[in-house]
């Protein structure tokens, strides 16, 4: 009932609709869905209207679509991911305050680090991190955090990929980077000087809970700053946010 | 190929499911979820399955489900409401840093007044307000904003239907509201004493895009606060918010 001749199932079809909208791409045309999205025109057609009609989507006058409030309040309201994010948006903007710097929350998802939260002082540099938005395990500070804590069969594959580099400070060769992670498990914090951009320093921590890492919290710095009182902001947040997590219910 | 013998869309029953989440309710089984979407247990286990498939729900070790990261990030990645929020957010700190009480972000949606964003400071008072929760239009301070510069349809169904007091400041008669309605126009700012609890005052403001009101920004004082302070921080805002949106992107 729920699947095309090919097999192709309506939520696995609704999935690649939704996944054809981005932060650069927020309103689109039926037709070009279902080209981005590999979907005959006329069947793309059928499943917007059916999405508008429930509200994931909303047309506008020029019978263009974007991505509904409605859908916005359904991935929301019971959502893991708003609680830590809530959990932990008073001690990143603790963070921001003393550092005045880009300060950001990320988990793993799907083998790369989804960053759930993001602040910004006007004053901070460059910083590629966006609020929805993906970085490599092997190249964002956060993603570090993550990827040393990983299930060791997620950090197997990615140790057995190609290491692609982001910036000049990426590591990209699998034992270096092996080294790295038991170094990060050990010593608690990653700092990574131009690991994306060269003019950045990427500083993370682990947020746990329950025993297990589930968070990385990191700022951005200059290339020269000191990375020692972001360290201690950092970890003092990490340490708050866990004792709020704590009262409030478990992650995983 | 995508409606039940009851001309039940997928679509209409997988939004049904992820509408059975909310923030008291965060994980459940698949018969729990069937039952409260009113889809019969084995049609809902394999829609749950299939969500599983593709990321927008995720299992746990007792084979209960929850909400997926993969959907939140579906969800925000190319939204308008992650677009309008993270314009609002870095003023609406600067309204927490002035007025230290809950400062939140609202829409119009479907009726109600949905919460885009809240921050809370450490000391602030009581508040009912969830991100992605909603308040009825005439009853909230933000509600009343959104009330005031409804298409005015949407104005003469609420005014139409039974108002519902929230709490003992709640204008329940119809004429009464549509006055207070276009005073709220005319004044630009919304003072709602015991609206919604008896110990608060809602303040609110419009926040415009293009003309257009999109959004109320707002803030729950203590009730006898004095508001002038509140008006004054969330009007700035306001102007400085509008200001980011015009150099970012067009809302509606």
């Amino acid at each position: 009932m729920a699947n095309s001749p090919s097999g192709d199932s309506v939520i696995g079809r609704v999935v690649r609709i939704l996944d054809t909208f981005s932060a650069d791409r927020t309103v689109q045309t039926a037709s070009d869905i279902g080209r981005r999205a590999g979907i005959p025109v006329s069947t793309a057609h059928r499943l917007v209207d059916e999405l508008v009609t429930a509200g994931v989507l909303e047309r506008d006058d020029e019978h263009r679509v974007r991505l509904g409030m409605r859908l916005w309040e359904l991935a929301l309201r019971g959502s893991t991911a708003l609680r830590l994010r809530q959990a932990a948006l008073p001690h990143m903007e603790a963070v921001q305050a003393a550092i005045r710097e880009h300060t950001q929350l990320a988990v793993l998802e799907q083998g790369e680090a989804l960053f759930l939260e993001r602040l910004s002082h006007p004053d901070a540099g460059a910083n590629i991190t966006r609020v929805a938005g993906r970085l490599p395990l092997h190249a964002s500070s956060s993603g570090l955090i993550l990827l040393a804590h990983a299930d060791p069969a997620v950090r197997d594959r990615i140790l057995s990929q190609p290491l692609r580099p982001l910036g000049p400070g990426t590591v990209t060769d699998a034992a270096t980077l092996g080294r790295r992670l038991r170094e990060i498990r050990r010593s608690g914090v990653v700092i990574a000087p131009g690991s994306i951009e060269a003019v950045s320093t990427g500083v993370a921590v682990p947020i746990r809970d329950a025993g297990s890492v589930i968070a990385a919290l990191s700022i951005v710095l200059p290339r020269d700053a000191d990375p020692a009182p972001a360290v201690s902001a950092l970890q003092s947040a990490a340490t708050r946010i866990e004792a709020d997590l704590k009262f409030s219910f478990p992650i995983q």
